[in-house]
């Protein structure tokens, strides 16, 4: 039995136990091919219908209708900031983006090098421990971006901004990728970096109207155009076969558990859980976001010094917790509880902030 | 004990059976970290350690001298089609390619994109079957591009072109990275989607020599420029940490092998013993290459018709080799034996096809 650590690390992030097992069992004959699903070819028959099954299980899982494209790419959330302006500027109208933190800012950097962006609401005056409230775009906006939850900040949205129906909205869901259900009819443009909520670093996952897909000038390159990987499925070139392979199989997880619903149940009751202690605390520990504005996945809090922070950091990491301290733009301590923390690790850490007060207030 | 298969893919490709079985040991609980090499924080030490030791392997193998960065990417060679251009290209000089098959020409229509290109030479009047004699790049050429090794065609370069001292050579080596010992010193950067001899797809290798890194044109977008990669060590954000740690692995099983010496002596073996075969078979079957130009890591060849190359992939399936099938733009049969392959899998190889053509000749 190998010993095991309750891991709250921003992303990379734990994966489900049964997830890696069946990893490890598969790893020198996979689907009984005699080869690692790191040996076959990408063109085999094997690998296709892998390939195609976890494009299914989003699709299913998410609920997307038709008329959408379920992609995976390389490169990570940052590769998107440049390829969403990339395929869907439109010269003379303005890129909208909402600057809800550190990744937001990042999308508009690179935006810039596209054409006119505009911000249209910020939460950097209160380092960015809210999201702006009644935000809208533009009826000319080429399109409107939002970051869904701030993994630095610990803030999510909560409600949906106003979109004008011809405006395609664009999400950055790295970090809340179905913690929760959402009313996916209302996204033109999806993408998440795999390795918070379901897999590991090196796929990227976009899903996209396929109206959007013609949009990308000519002139841009292939491995830059979304139509390129959507006509061939993600098949144009070698794809990173075993970061899909391990989201399918922790898709496979999430639909035999119960799927979207079930884990944000479970989402819901640990960030309360969390939260609670936080609240109760006396001051002790302080959230830093605005209650409205929460992040399920992402829960920052300071403690009365500098000291205590790096104490309680040190003393959770004896005790088999990691990934506890908070990112430098905030400070104190950041628990991350993505789908694949258990009860049991949130509980474990709500005794020990417990255990840690009482000895040290 | 796994069932296994000898795997000819032509990438992705056979792995080193130890490289899978360390591996698949260290899945649940990765260097007592509690964790998976693919849930640790890409900013923790543990991670650091790794990631750059793998890097530090790349300049041992080959011999890179001071003075050039060794970069993790991702996307693919297919990326690196334009993000050479996109950092290399100098408005009014032309960038140089030698056209040696399916891969050059992809470089060749990014490059397009962004410039003047001169394809300096050719190898497409005889589909691909050599590499073209005597290249010589221009005084004035930004850049020159080779393919180092075509996949498709068994082809490979097996001396240097002529490249005026100021003119960075740029060279592909998707396919025939480390398949022997090569003068690094002549190449200004050099780029290889791992998938073939160093690890699974997901990961693409660049080594670039300093000097060029500052050429990039500001404007260019952050995640394509080589200088944002080589500042941050390839950890502006979050890499491929498992590509990354499988091609550990397998630089460590190269070195205790006794590195690229150790495998260009095998692998000149290998291919003796499997173009010797070919050749004495009496014309049943029949080099795609020419021999001048053969290649140590893929051997085409070709049978009488084309219901008995059907036969035979077939055949081979049946007694455990697979991925023998060669592609569609040559016919026949293709061989991959890159440095994983064993002298086992080509004498194995070897026998069939003797058996083959006794039976069916």
């Amino acid at each position: 039995m190998a010993k095991r650590v309750y891991n709250f690390n921003a992303g990379p992030a734990t994966l489900p136990v049964p997830v890696l097992e069946r990893a490890k069992d598969e790893m020198l004959d996979w689907e009984n091919t005699g080869m690692s699903v790191m040996e076959v070819s990408h063109r085999s028959k094997e690998y296709d219908a892998m390939h195609h099954e976890a494009m299914s299980l989003v699709k299913e899982l998410m609920g997307w209708p038709d008329g959408y494209k379920v992609l995976w790419l390389q490169g990570g959330a940052s590769t998107q900031f440049l390829m969403v302006p990339q395929n869907l500027s439109v010269p003379g109208k303005p890129m909208e983006y909402v600057n809800t933190g550190a990744w937001s800012k990042k999308a508009i950097k690179e935006a810039k090098l596209f054409g006119e962006v505009k911000v249209v609401a910020s939460s950097e005056d209160k380092n960015f421990s809210y999201i702006p409230k009644d935000v809208s775009f533009s009826e000319d906006a080429a399109f409107a971006h939002i970051t869904g939850n701030n993994t630095i900040f610990g803030t999510e949205w909560h409600y949906d901004p106003k979109v004008p129906s011809d405006v395609p909205l664009v999400v950055d869901m790295s970090s809340n990728l179905m913690d929760k259900v959402i009313d996916v009819k209302r996204i033109a443009l999806l993408y998440a970096g795999v390795q918070k909520n379901l897999g590991p670093a090196g796929v990227t996952l976009a899903v996209i109207r396929e109206d959007l897909l013609p949009k990308a000038p000519e002139k841009a390159p292939t491995m830059l155009k979304y139509s390129t990987h959507a006509a061939e499925d993600s098949l144009f070139n070698t794809p990173p076969c075993w970061a899909i392979y391990m989201c399918k199989l922790v898709l496979e997880y999430m639909k035999e558990k119960g799927g979207v619903p079930y884990f944000e149940r479970i989402n819901r009751e640990k960030a309360k859980l969390l939260y609670d202690a936080i609240e109760n605390s006396g001051g002790f520990y302080k959230g830093h976001a605005d209650p409205d504005s929460r992040s399920l996945m992402n829960v920052t809090f300071k403690l009365p010094t500098e000291d205590l922070e790096k104490q309680i950091v040190d003393e959770a990491k004896k005790t088999g917790m990691v990934g506890l301290k908070g990112h430098r733009s905030v400070g104190g301590m950041r628990a991350s509880i993505y789908n694949a923390m258990s009860m049991d690790g949130v509980k474990h850490l709500v005794e020990f902030l417990k255990d840690f007060q009482a000895k040290n207030q």
